[in-house]
């Protein structure tokens, strides 16, 4: 069954549970979707296509999946460093938010967020922020899949001056979505915590993506006050506090768990709740380290993401990858915790799993959508090759992704933006920020 | 006093001790050494120069000091990972090195290493390994700064069977050295361990160092293991053991220092040891977290350092930054712990002085050594740019090195070698490993 193009010469992880290295691989993409995917030993063994990519030894994968970011907060990169965390929301990027986000910002900060993405090899993105349906259109517009989320706080945010009005504006942006997305984008809500949040809100909100069979997405456990808060307030753990309000199940995606003892555990595993792991953002901002080889070990569904640029302060998958690998070693003293491949799989299949999208995207296999980068392997940083898991996790960074399709569409090739207008993007970024007086270099 | 060439239109980080970043800034350059550094408003201000390059933005600053690294070790990157310590280096990494490891292998791994490191922006690197007198060679022939050590080992290795000669070979390297070094290679010795080397071994090879004036280098309380060990056999830990030898001193450099105690500080303060992190290698094996913060609190030389490919496994230095900066404000539950611009001094200045070449590079200070490198930052993720520390450390890639000085001859321009064969190099490395019989994709 062969496909209108033909990626060859190429070495290819299908990200298959199980599924080996697949050295002279192919991958057949008949429109938007996976047709084949093989092995060659000759050119003449290839399947015909219409159109022909010598990936040149190049590595072949799913596109990563980054399951938790904040896409306009790039503009508020490096603006506030080194501080505790109080300090760094109170005084810094709460006021800066108050301040400065408006649709403008959202749609410029989400474009260069998009640029950053597609640069780094990611292919899927949850993006909770504020006037989602600006940064909606730019994800459309520039072809990334993506789940996109706005954000519920009980409290004034740009764009919701006045917070009896958030699960309006939520419903109000689900519900003009499914027209303009065919697919690509997923519109769904982000209720920003426990303790921003208060228990009707995020029950209503359960509520509204509950009936559309949509993911209901919050942060989760994230630090050690949110915890002191939430026994405070409640007499439970934020897992426990949630669950009694009845909004944990398969359909939830929690960013972080941290803070997340065996008993809080034992509920995510039971309701079958997605974790986002987000371990730079954990460690600069000094929130702990999530045990996910012990949820690992439940069988709950784990992703790595990002978090906003603001926390990270990039929104490089290859950095969320190298350090999941490590930091769980050292934490147990056990050099043999989160094998690499496993890590490959945290990045994309099971990020996957995490948005809703296991069935979409994540792996490549015949019919599911065509999201795939390739990586740059002719480099002294990624020679020699034994083993591509390790390359990918221990070596390799975002700048050798040379390629990246989604959903069988062209978004990066040798290194250059086909749907993004690069140079018309870095000057409106500047001038938007000159503009409001976010000066800098 | 203008240099006869002149870097301008930059961002410039001097790297001296409270000097602000330089907006509108210029090295000029003159012969091998800095000549001035300054700002211009306008190019009619900028000092006459015989040639001129326009930085286009681009940050300058001094390159990157690697204080620990097993260079040839790149043709093992990969081959075995995600294993307890014990079965990697007794199972995988000593049977491989006993096996595989002659002259020519070290030759074209060290060409690897180097090739790896003028990309991502390494300027001075310590390489400690066998064969020292072929790595020498390849440094000289590629115009990077290095401090070369031959490794000290009381049993057999490769190119010294009988360990009875391991203090002549290394004396006779260093002895070969002199003349042919001219300033731009250091030839010095590296005793791989308190547990590999007897006491006679590491206190003659202490007065052969201390006698040239060179430093001294070790492995040192790496692993809980060794603390154990040097506590069953000698009563103390390894600082207090090798203090009670009297070989740590101000020109002694110790890779690791995780399992040093408060009294273990205490010595290394007193002697003004110099300490190698290697954060990515430690977690990779699960090592432990050195205690970085204290070590600094006593006024103790921390440079960073990347160690050996088998074991991390690239040569990157910003991956080094980024996880210093982020580990240990999550293991202090502290996020103001070692903020960026402290952590960029560790990985110039202070790994200059690490390696006994305050002196010489480090920073970009008139009368110098002219090493620098320029980071591209018109790119997405170094986009905004609030804080060009913050950036180096938390955002940035060693892809975005664009170009690269060593002693006043650009190794790198526009990410193109000019001083490596690039392809030869690639072209040799993989011949030399089919050859072996070391196979990969």
């Amino acid at each position: 069954m062969p496909g209108d193009r033909l990626i060859y010469n190429a070495l290819v992880l299908t990200l298959e549970p199980g599924a080996p290295p697949l050295a002279c691989g192919y991958v057949a993409v008949q429109g938007e979707r996976i047709a084949a995917v093989g092995q060659a030993a000759s050119p003449e063994k290839l399947p015909a296509a219409g159109e022909q990519l010598d990936a040149q030894g190049g590595l072949v994968m799913p596109g990563l999946v980054n399951t938790h970011n904040h896409g306009a907060m790039t503009l508020f990169r490096g603006l506030a460093d080194d501080l505790p965390l109080d300090d760094w929301l109170q005084k810094h990027i709460f006021p800066a938010e108050s301040r400065y986000v408006d649709a403008e910002f959202v749609y410029w900060g989400t474009r260069l967020a998009i640029a950053e993405m597609i640069r780094s090899g990611t292919t899927t993105v949850c993006d909770a922020y504020f006037f989602a349906n600006v940064a909606r259109q730019a994800y459309l517009e520039a072809g990334l899949r993506a789940v996109v989320a706005q954000g519920i706080l009980d409290f004034p945010v740009p764009g919701v001056p006045d917070p009896r009005d958030n699960l309006k504006v939520a419903a109000a942006f689900i519900d003009s979505g499914e027209n303009g997305a065919k697919g690509l984008v997923t519109s769904t809500l982000f209720c920003h915590s426990p303790y921003t949040c208060g228990a009707n809100t995020l029950q209503q909100a359960k509520t509204l993506s509950r009936k559309r069979n949509l993911p209901f997405l919050t942060h989760l456990a994230e630090s050690r006050s949110e915890l002191e808060l939430m026994q405070q307030q409640h007499g439970l753990s934020p897992v426990a506090y949630l669950d009694a309000l009845g909004v944990l199940d398969g359909l939830t995606s929690v960013a972080h768990a941290i803070w997340v003892d065996e008993a809080d555990q034992e509920i995510l595993a039971r309701r079958a709740v997605k974790v986002c792991h987000c371990p730079e953002c954990n460690l600069k901002l000094a929130s702990g380290v999530a045990p996910i080889p012990d949820l690992l070990k439940r069988g709950i569904c784990v992703g790595l993401g990002t978090d906003g640029a603001a926390s990270n302060n990039n929104l490089d998958m290859f950095g969320e990858m190298a350090l999941a690998a490590k930091l769980h070693k050292v934490m147990r003293a056990d050099p043999t915790c989160l094998a690499a491949a496993e890590v490959v799989a945290l990045a994309s299949r099971e990020g996957a799993r995490v948005l809703g999208l296991g069935d979409c995207c994540g792996t490549l296999t015949p019919g599911k959508a065509a999201d795939l980068i390739i990586i740059d392997l002719n480099q002294p940083h990624l020679t020699p090759l034994f083993d591509p898991y390790s390359h990918l996790v221990y070596t390799a960074r975002a700048a050798d992704v040379s390629d990246v399709m989604v959903a069988g569409r062209w978004l990066l090739r040798n290194r250059e933006f086909l749907t993004l207008e690069w140079p018309e993007t870095i000057d409106q970024v500047q001038s938007l920020m000159h503009s409001r007086g976010l000066l800098n270099y």
